[in-house]
């Protein structure tokens, strides 16, 4: 196949799922549902990330979770031990959620009016950044073990993103990385970018998730009503 | 006097401004001039941040500063220190600059075109956060020394600032004051505010900061070269 043809063929693909996103989004907007589609490499903790929220947030959000991997529904089962509503999606061989897959498992899933989606894409730095699911913000999670020049050499994954969050900060006593640095990174490609920095175990620096999760929703659906 | 007629009085004071503002965020536009508003109580480091920032810069980027103070020149004379052209406005009576002073300031500074230029307003966390005075961003600059309370105390500040520094983060090994709360409080205000947390005076996060300034007045450029 040729260079060209190959373009072309990538293109269509991009601009079917586009539509399929709108679709979503417009499903979002309507029923007040706030969405998140949340970006790393594998073992970034962002399953802990969702269950440690979920928990915090069960009397004051309700939340439900669609789980993107290539093969097991571990991840969904963790989710739905802390009560919530999760649904599996199994890539086969595909590395990353499409809007349309996406759009299905909504409708399985059937999230309330007025709740929280949380998407937990497959775990990889490079193809999810191209596919907009119909998502509000895409949530990029990188650990603090994986290096500060992560940025620089995913950069459309983090110009995606609206939001960092620095995970496993509670090893940063015993590691060299330089958190000034990974942020000035991120924001040479993304110059907009916010970033938080948690520790999932520890719960430090969580609140500052939660706030922005809830004055981000907030914000979303006054923007819903106006449009 | 009415309170009805206070409020008329501020009313066309602030639409005042606002014409002034326009006229400088042409004229910067039209220069390719990076201009931020630096905002907070008295003694946050403002000026500490600035000098710092313009020594470790000053291969890179031309900076230029107007510094407000309702008395005193020694601001200005802290940066001249280093190098940088410097202008101090003396308020008097008054709590904050306006964009009229900001205009006769910039006609004497005569900042270079491309360059990147600091508006130091005067210390107060109330009055500056109404007045615009043609900047591209304001920066709104908490001492981790003031407590966590001060976004949710003075949210029209910490509401029209796009950036956050929390400074003086070398003493927060001998403070109470916990980060995540702080940033949580700043984003119930502003769900869309970026923050970082610098010191100064240890340099310790200052790299995110320039690599903000830099990318920021990067993406700047390119906006106002397109309007």
């Amino acid at each position: 196949m040729s260079q060209e043809r190959i373009i072309q063929v990538e293109r269509d693909i991009l601009s079917k799922n586009d539509a399929y996103a709108d679709e979503n989004r417009r499903h979002f907007d309507r029923n007040g549902i706030f969405a998140l589609n949340f970006v790393s490499s594998p073992g970034s903790g962002k399953t802990s990330l969702l269950v440690r929220t979920i928990k915090d947030l069960k009397d004051r959000v309700t939340i439900s979770v669609i789980e993107g991997d290539q093969q097991t529904s571990n991840d969904a089962a963790r989710i739905r031990e802390t009560g919530a509503a999760a649904i599996q999606i199994n890539t086969g061989k595909g590395c990353h959620l499409d809007a349309h897959m996406v759009g299905h498992a909504v409708e399985d899933l059937a999230p309330v009016a007025g709740s929280t989606l949380f998407i937990e894409n497959v775990g990889n730095l490079v193809c999810p950044s191209a596919f907009d699911l119909g998502e509000a913000h895409k949530v990029v999670v990188l650990s603090v073990t994986e290096g500060e020049d992560k940025p620089l050499k995913y950069p459309d994954m983090f110009a995606a993103a609206d939001l960092m969050i620095l995970n496993k900060s509670d090893l940063l006593p015993h590691l060299d990385f330089n958190v000034g640095l990974c942020i000035a990174n991120a924001l040479r490609v993304n110059p907009r970018l916010q970033t938080l920095i948690v520790s999932a175990r520890t719960g430090e620096g969580m609140e500052a998730f939660y706030a922005w999760l809830e004055a981000s929703a907030a914000q979303r659906a006054a923007r819903a009503k106006v449009a």
